[in-house]
């Protein structure tokens, strides 16, 4: 089924008085602070962020995983989850694929069906972090011990023809950049030596670089660990720097919140890469203890609003036109559901940190006054911004209530009718 | 100079009538969610949280400290900030004592002059993690290796006397509990054997419990490392839960929010100790890497509403009846600024706590369904509590705006012309 | 094939002259720290640890696993490799079964299988953090949202009804034990409440207690997170003590290496589970960010040596009789290859622990002399054991260099043959 | 008292007899392993490592500091004990100093004290996370609120001149290098803008580096947190390649060892700094938690063991030409002492990486052979290397057995008879 904005105006009828008058509280008290409402509504409607294909199926862990029901059997009904996001978000305008778990044979008939859905792709995956058909030559090379910084030349070769075989398919269905997440490094102190692994991992970028179409751009990704359990190529973003500038221009820097070791402030990473210009992108999750793929915000939202309240100073007043996913894996929530609510969380923590006064902030910053500077953003961060994410969403077709809406439209249990219980999207 | 709520009226007035509107908003809204604004408004105006006499000062690291202006020179002209705190928040009803910080020549003076205030004395805190004369005999022994742990009687001797003075000085006051934090450890590995400084610490708090007066608590405090670097004696909460068990049963334990290793789910110790009946109170503060003691809810508001909504959750609908104490450490804000700062954290969380409909989570906790919980949460604590709390503070003769009418009532400046710029509070 | 001690000693006749001159000056500089060599070989070789029947297969991550050649196919291969591990190590006498990776039809040909490689059944392990058909009643039930902590009693029934099928397979093995690690817990804030989940499995816990066989015991196994990313039902000591206290007296706590907050300080652990008579035994593996269940010891073999001296002062000057496993993942290693590494950084640290002077050890303690304790450990720290480790293998008929001797032998090429090079063994 | 090697062989001649066996052995072990213990021995004699004139003394926690007895008074005793540990290790030859803990009223009076102890200058270290009169003009500016990111840039002219002056007594010492470590950034979310700070701070460095006389060396310190809570301005090695790179040809990253958040691969840093050409030198020290300043090698001896493997590989064969450090805090063991246990650690460490056979763990890494590669790195980390490292010592003058000698010689008490017990040395 597709959901519109007929059916959810329908659905969401009750809530329409309620919402007026909350609506009219927030944008009195938004004045009261000097803020224009109005222009937080404004910039909540254009902000959009991929949702990735692989999300729309359950997850798992190394130790299981607990299928849901009605899981996209194609990347075609990946998509088809993907619109029914969008419909209730307003916000999730393009879908990020992940080749080979997407590996369309007809990618024309694949971007019509997107058009179709009113769907965009956005930047490409590759993976060369796992064995498949496609990406080893019908397994004749293995990424075992590694891809783009095996020992072996032929393995390299292999890694690389992958990716450009990604951008390929990328160009054909109108996206525009490439992110390269490795699993390289070591699981075992002396398995290799760092600057080895690290100048072959260069070199390929490199050579992948060079070959990317006008327009395009290369994200580069840390993660410190997982699935290495002693280090990563990339395990920072001072080595996500390094690659990108060996890359050339084209490279820049994605931040998954996920990815950082305990403590690590991730707003400053995020300005720190701002202010080298290669900040890329970010995978958008929330974690406790490792890459827990959470829902963002769901651990620790003022975290979040600090990274929003970085990305909007960046952007001078608004969200910066970098790129934005999702990256959570949905293991005991519906998929759909968790996603509809990381967009909302997303979109509260940007409305946030559009409240804050900026040059109020600014002028505590200059007096040394860290108090009067915790009140600014206190302001901020305290205010019930639902209505105006809410009112967003209306704006844009979308729900008031995207978790309830999607419950009450039955979206799932028609999922269930055409695709049956035992389907398993394909992913982690 | 004093603050009245007069004084605080007078300041405030200008902003009544936004307050009016807002209170009537969030009541309204709250309602729409089943909850009675009234019930929570209440629950704020009868709650109350400790400050520690050590926090009017400035606080310091091992690197340095740079002592604020207007400093109490005295455990009286301690009572008189904390005077002034609890006009502006009207939840710091009581004050918390360190041994020798303090150590009064006159006990039933400071106590009437805390009567005159209008103040209480909360837990005592001993301190046997520095050497002082008043508590080494004058320098006969020393802490340096272990006070209760020493493998030398004598000390440990010492260190039960202090305890007991503690203890006599805390009656004299009216006092009802001593909370007793130790630095005892190893610096290195083999320094100590593990099972000997924890029977010698179980010895010392067993003899010290069994001469507590009727109706007195003793609350014991772990923290994994600092001032130890390499092994605490009380390190976490099942030590903790061991050593009062062994001390007896008026020995409960108390969770120090910084008091805990990288990614420890807080809210669950809380659980697990009110679970075996021995959650006997609180340090309340926030942190990023260590015992940061920074401002509670600083870094993770909606972690320290989890740890809210568990206590309500303990309390069956309202605050439990433990100890409740601010331990935080003011190196670069105004100390009272940042006690109200945390006084109203706390009472945002549990206002929060409060409005989360506890009987639709367990519903949605029965039914597996994890979305619908965390949507529940999020009604709560997106929902904008300033209006119930600064209604609350109003309620209880205090001030909307606590930071804000501080500074235009000019304590800070009235402190310094009184105690002058180079008066330096006791303390870390 | 099988791995005997005469093709052992026909491969490693050219070391013999060398170790013989090593193990006399082993001896001397012992004897000189007034340590008898001769109780220290003779310790090592009563000592041994189960090999885990899983880990005889490639390990993997979520993200995908690269299987090795010659994999066992069945339960009774597994053995097979178990005996040739133990062939080389002299010190793996006993296998411990995972239930349903292993579910053999007949177990009583499986224990004869064993009895005839000379092998016996050590703790043995359920699952119910996966879905397995012979655990949930073909599907009947799911343990998606938990086994023992479920809030649905027909899924805490099919749990206990596997747990006791894996006691009742135990018996007809000759096992004596069996431990539970459970998946139980939650991703997210407000899943469950804490005391509920706690209950339900203390509950479980206690009921399979009462249906143990006389001499049998219960492992209760904690682990901070993962598959869980918020929190585990037994996420630490305190939780497991307090588990095995409810359960019963035939219930001690195990504790895994790997399944600790970042800084824990292990061998503190294992002397308060010892200290309250609750130490159950250890699974062994050593790990650098989370869980990584790398080879014990590859990370930091001072830590284990640490946890190595606890066991021995337990023990008063020998290893206690508990349970030890080893429990790793061989994701890049030949499995027995880091099964035979494991054996001996476990023989190694063993060795080193019995060489300290224990009671020169405990006067610098009563002394306060920490530089003194230091030098006490670093003597035996780094004193080469290899010598007297090697000797206590070559008397068990095992041998001096297990790795490189496992390569001479070409039991890996002898089992690809036998094999083939699809096989994949179950596990993780 | 001065340490002389007649006093040092006197005491330790009954020691003699064993160590030639010992060192027999070893070399023999090490020829066996095809590396020649006399080219191990020679490069031990070759390595220094400064120690810092604030370790001499006590050092204590934000809780407090126990101070020692016979502590040095003033610089030049200082200095006498840096001889006296030299006297003992032979790998002491220069100091690092500290302004103005350190502040020679007479800077040739110093050097020609230094030059009668055979002693040089190593990196001088400046203090702006502090407030002295000698670099505040006084008190007319403070430190509290940063220095070189202060936002007002008298603040940061005064912090500049401070360095200049550091660098100027290290001219006249005959020093050649200065360290930067800042106590700079923030505790507090919102108290500054994240990219203000750095780009004042690069402002600074670039400043000093200009100033730097030729053949000098600037080293910029990064931690991530402590002395703040929330943010620092170098808090990573990213952050501190930047910073270096802004400064100027002459300035290099200073690898602390404690300076890290948990889990960083502390080796690979090394490696990327140097692969970029910016590894200027180190302190050590080890730690369980935070920057716990423990004794190298205490904690982790196999971390530090990989450390040095790295030094190894990037000095070709041999430790490289930068800068090293001690930097420890010896709060509880005699200074002297843990000093000697510190260098021990070192040179033992490097003693172990010259002894792996780095040609063939290459070859195990060429062929993805991680378990051969954790052979070879065994093969040279079980070495009982103590006798190489003894054996150097004797060469060049020092003691075979360090901290015994050192008491057998009664320095301490000689220090307490000329200093008494109640000196304290200026530091932390």
């Amino acid at each position: 089924m597709r959901i519109t904005t007929e059916a959810i105006r329908a659905v969401e009828e009750p809530l329409d008085a309620n919402h007026a008058r909350d609506l009219d509280h927030a944008s009195d008290l938004a004045a009261r602070t000097g803020v224009d409402a109005e222009a937080v509504i404004s910039e909540i409607c254009r902000f959009s962020v991929a949702a990735p294909s692989w999300a729309v199926g359950t997850g798992g862990t190394r130790f299981g995983r607990f299928p849901g029901v009605g899981e996209p059997r194609t990347t075609e009904e990946k998509l088809d989850d993907v619109a029914a996001l969008h419909a209730l978000t307003g916000a999730n305008r393009t879908v990020s694929l992940h080749v080979p778990w997407d590996d369309p044979d007809d990618p024309a008939a694949l971007r019509a069906h997107a058009d179709d859905l009113g769907l965009g792709f956005d930047a490409m995956n590759s993976n060369t972090f796992q064995d498949n058909p496609s990406t080893t030559g019908n397994g004749r090379i293995s990424y075992k011990f590694g891809s783009f910084s095996h020992p072996d030349p032929v393995v390299r070769a292999h890694a690389l023809e992958h990716n450009l075989a990604v951008v390929e398919l990328g160009v054909a269905l109108g996206a525009r950049a490439i992110t390269v997440w490795l699993g390289d490094g070591m699981n075992h102190p002396g398995q290799a030596r760092f600057v080895d692994q690290f100048e072959r991992v260069a070199d390929g970028l490199h050579a992948l670089h060079d070959a990317l179409p006008d327009g395009w751009q290369m994200y580069t990704e840390h993660k410190p660990y997982e699935p290495t359990s002693y280090a990563s190529v990339n395990p920072d973003w001072g080595s996500s720097l390094l690659l990108a500038e060996r890359a050339g221009p084209k490279a820049k820097c994605l931040v998954d919140l996920g990815h950082h070791l305990p403590g690590t402030n991730i707003e400053q990473v995020v300005s720190r890469l701002a202010m080298v210009g290669r900040l890329g992108g970010f995978h958008f999750n929330d974690s406790k203890y490792g890459d827990d793929d959470l829902t963002v915000g769901s651990i620790n939202p003022y975290q979040f609003f600090l990274v929003a309240l970085e990305l909007v100073d960046i952007g001078g007043g608004r969200m910066p036109d970098i790129g934005y996913m999702i990256d959570a894996s949905h293991n005991l929530k519906d998929p759909l559901e968790d996603l509809a609510q990381a967009t909302d969380q997303i979109q509260l923590a940007i409305a946030q940190a559009l409240l804050v006064d900026r040059s109020a902030l600014a002028a505590s910053q200059d007096a040394c006054d860290p108090a009067l500077a915790a009140e600014h953003l206190q302001r901020a961060y305290r205010f019930d911004v639902r209505p105006l994410v809410a009112e967003a969403r209306r704006r844009n077709g979308a729900a008031l209530d995207p978790v309830s809406t999607f419950r009450r439209l039955g979206y799932r249990d028609a999922a269930v009718a055409e695709r049956g219980t035992e389907s398993v999207a394909s992913g982690l």
